[in-house]
């Protein structure tokens, strides 16, 4: 028998986390791993970094055009992180949930809560830790591409982020990061099955409680 | 590494469905699957069905044991369903959770609701549909273990209580129950990572926060 596949709400799946945390392999073995799930590419007018692809890790524009965008009110959320600015633009988004996929989302705490006050409920904010500080550092300099500076830049902010852990839905420790995918995806597919975001499911019910159907 | 356990609030986890639409095979294999999730074995003043274990399948008491129960507060939720009575006993239930463990749930949408009343967020309710009304007449009628007229009646009851899926949480299509006990387990999974259940975050976070741990 084929499965019985109803109208949905799409999720709107926000991953966060502290730089080194995992997050990046996360969500790019849940998108690997998942035909219904496409990222959100965000918007930035933060220099690419070298390896860097336009329009596949961001969209890179200048302040002028991002300023733009703002008032043309073409972002679910933007925000503005040390010297750059970051925003996630709706149109794509709008055509993955009317084409019936879920959206995931790299963005920073304060772009979750943004994300939530438009989109309440259709959002799910997931934030992973790292074990300890100590391994967090520890991958950071596994990594070797960056600095010192940069490191303990990215240490401080981690910190920052992490004091924000009670504005999500879900909260993981990434200690194994296979285990932790597992976690993910029983979050995202969960999500995927609450009646609030089965709009088929009334005619569905209907249709089972009629006599001779 | 070992992993790291928080402690966390108990999901009260309810699994409702139809007679014949395979609440008892996922119920079953859930507690097979799962080191952290018990039944809760509710009380009732039914009679016996030949096999059924007292204190295994159910409490069997008598109406005036029932009643005395319930003027004692004993039951977490209790419902009147035709000439029967069922209720949870309060009492395991507590001394699962402070034992860290779930609780699993066969009951109706009334003790569902009662069980959401008392315990609110604690508490997920999951309802499992048939994929159509002839196919759950053909498993009662498969089984070959009740008469046309129980069957009859069962449907009747089945109609009922699909019209209450609206009280539930989540709404799964029995229509593979391979694929029905999977996406239970995603949402058991998921339930225990929800951030409000998870207690010891707070200290963990404060631990991760604090420089020289």
């Amino acid at each position: 028998m084929a499965h019985i596949s109803l109208r949905r709400r799409g999720v709107l799946f926000v991953l966060s986390s502290p730089s080194g945390a995992g997050k990046s392999t996360i969500a790019r073995r849940l998108l690997a791993s998942d035909d219904h799930l496409r990222m959100s590419v965000s918007a930035t007018t933060r220099p690419p970094r070298p390896g860097e692809v336009d329009g596949v890790d961001y969209h890179f524009v200048d302040l002028e055009h991002f300023r733009e965008k703002v008032s043309n009110h073409e972002f679910l959320e933007w925000a503005h992180v040390f010297n750059h600015r970051y925003g996630s633009p709706k149109q794509p988004i709008d055509e993955m949930l009317d084409a019936g996929l879920d959206v995931l989302f790299d963005i920073d705490w304060q772009g979750a809560q943004q994300l939530y006050q438009t989109c309440g409920g259709d959002v799910v904010r997931v934030f992973v830790l790292p074990p300890s500080m100590e391994e967090l550092e520890d991958r950071l300099r596994k990594r070797a591409t960056d600095s010192d500076e940069v490191i303990t830049g990215r240490m401080q902010r981690a910190s920052a982020e992490v004091s924000h852990w009670d504005g999500y839905d879900y909260v993981l420790i990434n200690d194994d990061i296979d285990r932790c995918f597992t976690d993910v995806r029983h979050i995202l597919e969960a999500e995927r099955l609450k009646r609030s975001r089965q709009t088929g499911l009334i005619g569905f019910i209907r249709k089972l409680t009629t006599p001779g159907h």
